[in-house]
């Protein structure tokens, strides 16, 4: 029985990766938790989405609480609570509000669910990942940030349209920061296997302007519906889903860096990662230029600042 | 190529519906019509479906619009626009707003898309329904209304549930007003194929009481998280896609009857037809016992004696 | 962990279970039991399996073996051993024969796997029902014969045809014997809940004429291809998953009755039952009409006389 | 509507492929083809493909047929045709014999069904790509041969299972000749996008070996089981529906070669190619070692003198 526990289910992204893995068929149990005065609106929602489960003949069990007794047997446990991005504030604005909140959660989880995966999606979500490890105490290959999984995947898209081929042929990377220092790793972007640059020998990429693309995807969206919503929710839910069903996928997710990229150690940033079952297997061995490892370590010191900065702040 | 066009696109029922249909396999491209002071979000909608798309490697093209023609070639358009419905209003308080904004969007699915079928998932549905197949001057076939579908889903899980089994075996079904005076079918549910009766001799059904539940659980939803949402989405794109994909199931929806079932005419109310890609292929000669004749005749009544009064209000 | 052993794999049912359930999702191990001298056949099945999982990226352990040991941890044991039937041969000449192989594997079974759920395909699989379920000496709940399953399938497909309307919408069913002796519930066939009778008032239906086809069905595909192969196999593959995943279908299989249906007890026959994951978890109380409860009781009889000489001739 | 011809429907990978597309969700209507003396036979696949179809409730129309006008409207058409290749026998052994075969199958193909695409399953498969060109008259797009794709489907399996990774994270490709001359481009091979040599530093990999077994890969199966089946039927299905699909994935198939690659011309040999619904849309510029580049100009001089070998005696 696979039992996945969200925090914070309430919030348009937690309830959307609820809903998808409701119907994924992957998951047993999926316990909505939330503060208590947000109890009778979860429960609304899982009314709503029984509902809609009854419409495809699927059937999950979807727990509301906010007892932290609930977590117990859950494999994975997603935090996403904390204050939400507004248009145009960076991600490390809410670095100390949700610091708190995060901290507070993985402690309790380590203490109810001893053995989970974390998942963090709090923004932002490099620093909160660094929280949740030092909170929780856990090995590190169980506390794993959203990351740069939703910047690879809209590069990805973008390769594939430009280029008029099927997504599952593109392999490229975001990695670093997820937010304003973000790699995108186009030296090792590959079209079935093959380099871009054999691929189509007079492709002129903007690199600056890809980049900045990129970095406004979230904020254009934020701007035009208020919120962005099943963009996250469907990279979240992707994690998840690779987790549980161990199919030893590579995708890139923010992780406790010890020196296995780049040198870089003693902060949490976005990297390409096996998931399996036990979490994060194994960190893949990616190979940077020295313009991408210059940005990687940029990134790397940015983020580590701010997380000691954050941690020192918190009232543990 | 199939297309498919929603108007209204940017209310919850709407997007959830075109995000649905994004991920279904059946569908090309989805108009996104909503009003021109709307299309910014629309966009906001698109562009965050095409990141969960990417998540999924699905390709369906999104296209936002507030120009009618962009109507034109859509298999099936489905109108969700309206004033939505509040905590403890009667879906009929809505009628004489919403019919006026049907009937404007009717008359232009005449104009740019005379062969298209037109949903109607505006409340009060059999109403609205009355007013799009006046609007549009369409064959009835080609006007259908989402009706009790969703109640019918609804009390179908509620059996499945009670009674412990898959709920492809449950056939049940609500027919008549989507509303107060719903008809659920009880003495022609059968599990397995197997008469309600006989499955469970000595089960005790408290008709009154499931009516009651069946009525309130809209409400229910919409007094906790403010709307219903995905329930009503899903059901709508459970007909889209049985309607696309021409697969000849038996859905209850609101359609104009002409004396096909209990002698009822003159009036659109919820009924099993079976659905193809021409629309309503057929009125099911469902067999109904007193009790449920009468009820079925006392929402026809009421139902046609609103829509009347509907109609004669109308500016045409 | 789901495993699956299939006994008589390099059969060509057997291998085309084993095949199905390799792509389904459901199962991580398939145990290919055979014969030592067929081992490399079975070898060879798994490798060009292991092909074709690889165009579709799936990925399940198949398993080579002759050894009764590899049976341990099964959730359920397939016998689809025994000498195939020829055409024109009636399921019954093949009783003597089979009875001693499948007494035999059942015997093993119990010892090497005594929490499994036997399920056995041998033909003919009502007396072979009653074999397994005396040498294993399990709980009947946990001794599942073929049936009728493949008999009502084809029943549905018929009327779903006749109709034009979706195969989900048809309940129907052929209970007694899986041979000359079925006995096809016109009487309780509904479309869409629907009573036959009700939904097509005119209709003609040649009830002897039916009952010929279903019973030629099979000896018309052995006397053109040489062997039934797909359609068994699927129908088998149904049942497998329905009990894997736990899912409470009702599907017709043989299991020994005590009364339940028609007063008829001591044989192993077609009835329906409730499928879940500890076996058949409910024989459905069935409503025959006169003439139907009257070829039922025929079936059981010359099922039982069967029954009983092969079992007293068993080399035990 | 969605038309698939399959020639030689009747043999063990022609139906293996037919039932995988009954199955597949994306076909309408598959012909089977086969000559008169086997429509029998075929009547009797497909009947026991419609009890199979009917256990999983799909619906999919079967023709039996020896009929060339049947071809007509078909988008694809699949050559299987001809004399089986035996345990240790080469590929081009059965040239000569199965060139006449599906010359007049192509010659047909070209009156009944001008604007298929034609794809060959029948061996040696790049000479018979290079005969079904000539006598179809087809613009090079439209005559393609299954070629490496089931020996690159091998190789990709292998670098999954060693590395402990999804198969969906390999990009591998075998070029060249579909037998003896196959070129395994280890130089080119990525993991999540990385190269080979990154991921693993200290990968040790016997080249010789790997191309030994991928070359007896089929015989070790034939040698064991009778005959290729279920291996080449899936890697026949991937090409027919990502070509109806249109959904551009990269495939290695057999295609007319005009220099595109390692200036290789006058000659059908396995190359990566992006098949979209017209057939292959573009060769893709993959970038060989030298060693590479010398096996397959090898692979190509001797498949040019065999095919031209063959051309010269065939009956026209």
């Amino acid at each position: 029985m696979v039992k996945v526990c969200i925090i914070g289910v309430t919030g348009v992204i937690g309830k959307n990766v609820a809903f998808k893995l409701a119907r994924a068929d992957t998951v047993d149990e999926i316990v909505f938790f939330t503060r208590e005065k947000s109890l009778s609106k979860a429960k609304g929602e899982i009314y709503d989405m029984y509902d809609a489960l009854a419409a495809e003949d699927i059937d999950c069990k979807l727990t509301p609480t906010s007892d932290y007794k609930d977590m117990a047997g859950s494999q994975i446990i997603l935090i996403t609570a904390g204050a939400p991005r507004k248009e145009g504030m960076e991600r490390s604005d809410l670095a100390h509000t949700n610091a708190q909140i995060v901290y507070n959660y993985a402690k309790q989880i380590a203490i109810h669910a001893p053995d989970s995966i974390i998942l963090i999606a709090t923004n932002p979500v490099d620093v909160m990942t660094a929280v949740a490890l030092e909170a929780s105490g856990f090995n590190k290959k169980r506390v794993i940030g959203l990351g740069n999984h939703l910047d690879s995947l809209r590069l990805k898209t973008y390769f594939a349209r430009r280029l008029d081929i099927n997504s599952s042929e593109v392999h490229t990377r975001v990695v670093g920061e997820h937010g304003e220092r973000m790699v995108p790793l186009l030296s090792s972007t590959t079209i079935g296997g093959i380099p871009l640059k054999y691929f189509i020998k007079d492709v002129k990429l903007d690199l600056p302007d890809i980049v900045k693309t990129l970095r406004n995807a979230g904020n254009t969206i934020i701007s035009k519906k208020g919120a962005t919503e099943y963009g996250p929710a469907y990279a979240i839910s992707n994690l998840i889903t690779t987790i549980i069903t161990n199919i030893h996928k590579i995708l890139t997710v923010s992780m406790y860096l010890e020196g296995e990229i780049a040198d870089v150690e003693g902060v949490c940033l976005g990297v390409p990662v096996v998931l399996s079952k036990k979490g994060a297997a194994m960190i893949v061995p990616i190979h940077m230029n020295d313009y991408e490892v210059n940005k990687f370590q940029i990134a790397a010191n940015h983020v580590r600042e701010l997380t000691n900065e954050v941690l020192e702040r918190l009232e543990k």
